[in-house]
């Protein structure tokens, strides 16, 4: 999630012992050698969500015998997708090669990746972006491995040059998988439908591809440690991989790099070196405490929680000053509010139920490590923010949360209303769920980490057969239209969506989406809710 | 020097002790560190012969605080040619850098190659020797050296793609030369005037970007080992740098891949791994013996003499079934005859004197070695091919030698006669050459290698004036055109030539032209022809 326009941010100065321990945490990454499966072709077919279906063309085998020439080219399927590398043995036919090989790479995550031309590009986001890559190779035979990373399923090549005298041949393809993930997830119980274990697997392969050295928001793009993604990630995280200490490095990159004030940044750069990406998101901020009190939780690691409270505790001191003396957040207009890609939403209700949150969390937080006595005003607040939502935002008539001065019905408003606890009960917030899902004017999500909580929202409020029903038509949407692992943007009605104005920079691969495997095992029981299927 | 359609040789078995010995004395490679002088810009000027003037636009420091943007460019002027690697420090302005960056990098030995555009590309040899790249680099800042190798003075730098967040600047810019000449070269003496003391420069400058781990003909395209370059190459190496187990390396090159009767190769590849390049010319095999000869004559290398003594025979035995009875060659019609890169010239006159001279040259082997008692019957072969020429070439009218059914005049024809000692006296010689000069439809030399042995032929019948005044116009042409290194192809009234079709293929730092130094000073005494100029 890269931010558009946004000001430059006063930073802190970094914690080194911080960033240092973060620095110590790094994981090792595993890599896992896979051959491409098959030879296809992208061909053109309106009736798949992404326009194109992929046609078997037989066997890699064949690309050894080949005599491959400028405008030739293929297209290789690795039956999955992967973050990682691409090797392969460039050999000739015909004479002695006397010349290099001019070769173009494109690395397809899905179909229209490799089916269509990226140009014109026509994005907002930098072209530097698009997975193409033009090599020239000499002194052939040669045994190229690209030094960069991909995330990808399919590769296409296509020979630019060599010359007269000689054509190509690809042999011992392979890619190299890596990720910090070090055993397989465990599977859903074969109680579970056969859709719901394919959007787990789907679920469980996005958030290996996303965990590298940190949980990166998307392997083919930003590659950035965010808040808000980082939260997903370790709930799924602590169901599957629990590849815990790679959360707690991810806790210590946001400690370490912090705003001037202390406000935690919405996102850090890892690399080259962890650093500050200059963007503050008020609902993220609130997030990190989420994030470190799940984390302590999920983990026992009270000494963590216990160096980072100070963390914690600063930001709910930053975000206090946005709640106004009746305990209503009041948009200070100089901070990026970000819930939903999704410029027409109006994010008051939303953002005050993710303040509610952060206070809830923050405070169990302080019961784990003993430190409660520090934050005696916590409860208090939680309750007077609590009833300031209802008064400001409930709409008794409609049974839905309103926000701003045009009464504004969004998924976004009535799911963090419900999540913060503030409908007086299950019915009150069943009722605004069902009554959103009717209004035509609602806002929609337009992201799956909007999607999460409006599904999280559904679990919180015992509605598991909706929620259920909407993992499978969201997630089990992008499954059908041929997803590997989840998209970071995606619409059952416009599934060719793009925020950036362009699929083509679309990131199908992305951490905000993997969240269906958390759902499965924290919110509901395969084994007892079988039958309902 | 490629060749364009050649049939396919039937090679004969590698010989691995010759192949393990070339692979033994594999040079060490002197990397020297440059940083680039100043920018530049290619300004359109129809007065230069490549029709661009290179202004200075500045300090290369300005680049540490730049702000480049997709769209930007700029040109690295390094002062002069180099074999070599470039490397910097590709930092950024503005915001954290969010994206990578894509850049376009264009090495140019001459200002058209960073002038002009590539394309349409029309060239007949492969697109993929233009010496451009693509490259996108991750996670700014970062220090960045391509992996391949370039030919080049100047490099032309512009910026596809950044994000709208940042821009780039480029810090700390290196050109990493290579060459495996150890030391520097003997300058020419004071008496010399200064252009042939730069033409001196220029040639020492050719030799030593084309000194790798052989003798490369062009660093920038080929890349390979030829005969014709090597003998060129040897002869000036032995005056100056002295890197005679190169010649020796190479030598042993040659006879370890030798076609399956035993004939040398024209040319051979090094890399990735010593091969046959599957192309054959009579007059290189013939070129290979005098190689030899004079590499043992310069080095005192007997033992080398002898180790090689064999192929050296063969050779003769080969060439010599395409001589007739009466001592004239007689064209076989299926083996290529180089001599120059013109598909209108009659070759016979030339062979002829090219297969008399390598006669000669291993006679002058075997005495050296002690082994002539084995070829008892070379001086008859010579003196029978000798009057031969004289007969089937001669034309006592003109002064000409004259080749084929057309009685075709040309520079190539008048050369080689003179070089095998054809004439009866230097003055038939000279009448040859100022015959051959004025006459009109004589076939001209297209390459530097021909202006080579025409100049040498000067020089053997003591047109020491001519020959430097030839030195002037045509390397020296080069020098006022611009060259920091001689060029593959050069005309003096055309310097846009092309052997392929476009002129941003050619090779500007070329093996076969570098000889200049050679005859400065074993041709002539610039002490005692002071007074000449």
């Amino acid at each position: 999630m890269p931010a558009n326009e946004t000001p430059t941010i006063p930073q802190g100065e970094p914690v080194p012992h911080w960033l240092a321990l973060a620095e110590a945490l790094t994981p090792a990454l595993y890599e896992t050698e896979q051959q491409p499966l098959r030879l296809v072709a992208a061909v053109a077919d309106a009736s798949h969500p992404l326009r194109y279906r992929m046609e078997d063309l037989g066997d890699v085998a064949s690309l050894a015998q080949a005599d491959l020439r400028a405008g030739d080219s293929f297209i290789l399927d690795f039956g999955g997708h992967r973050t990682g590398y691409l090797s392969f043995l460039l050999g000739t036919s015909g004479r002695e090669p006397d010349a290099p090989a001019r070769l173009r790479l494109t690395f397809g995550e899905v179909p229209t990746d490799v089916a269509e031309s990226f140009e014109p590009y026509t994005a907002w986001l930098s072209r530097a972006w698009l997975p193409d890559e033009v090599v020239n190779i000499d002194d052939l035979p040669q045994s190229v491995r690209l030094p960069r990373r991909y995330a990808f399923r399919y590769v296409k090549v296509e020979v630019i040059a060599t010359s007269k005298e000689f054509g190509l041949r690809f042999e011992d393809i392979r890619a190299y998988a890596v990720t910090s993930a070090k055993s397989a997830a465990p599977t859903l119980p074969t109680a579970a439908p056969a859709w719901a274990r394919r959007v787990d697997e789907v679920s469980i392969a996005t958030l290996r591809d996303c965990l590298q050295t940190t949980f990166e928001d998307g392997p083919r793009r930003d590659r950035r440690l965010w808040v808000g993604d980082l939260r997903l990630q370790a709930l799924v995280n602590y169901e599957t991989y629990q590849q815990n200490d790679v959360v707690k490095r991810c806790l210590y990159l946001f400690a370490g790099l912090p705003r001037a004030d202390g406000l935690v940044n919405a996102c850090v750069y890892e690399k080259p070196r962890p650093t500050y990406a200059n963007i503050v998101a008020l609902d993220y901020a609130a997030l990190y405490n989420a994030t470190l009190a799940e984390y302590v939780a999920a983990t026992g690691d009270i000494e963590t929680g216990r160096d980072l409270w100070p963390v914690a505790r600063r930001q709910l001191e930053i975000l206090g000053q946005t709640v106004n003396e009746s305990g209503l957040f009041v948009d200070p207009g100089d901070t990026w509010l970000f819930i939903d890609w999704n410029d027409s939403l109006h994010r008051d209700a939303a953002i005050q139920g993710v303040l509610i949150i952060a206070y809830r969390k923050t405070l169990e937080l302080a019961r784990i490590i003993g430190l409660e006595h520090e934050v005696p005003e916590y409860p208090e607040i939680i309750l007077k923010m609590v009833s300031a939502a209802r008064r400001a935002f409930f709409d008794a008539p409609s049974g839905l949360y309103l926000s701003g001065p045009d009464r504004q019905v969004s998924i976004a408003s009535q799911s963090w209303m419900i999540l913060a606890g503030v409908p007086e009960s299950d019915a009150e917030a069943v009722t605004a769920l069902r009554q959103v899902a009717l209004h035509p004017g609602a806002i929609q999500a337009t992201t799956p980490y909007l999607v999460h909580y409006y599904t999280e929202a559904m679990f919180a409020c015992g509605m598991q057969q909706e929620a259920l029903a909407q993992i499978q038509r969201y997630w089990g949407g992008m499954v059908a239209a041929g997803a590997d692992t989840f998209w970071e943007a995606y619409s059952v009605e416009k599934p060719l969506l793009s925020p950036y104005g362009d699929i083509h920079v679309n990131s199908y691969c992305h951490a905000w989406s993997c969240t269906p495997a958390y759902f499965f095992r924290k919110c509901m029981s395969f084994e007892q809710e079988a039958s309902g299927f």
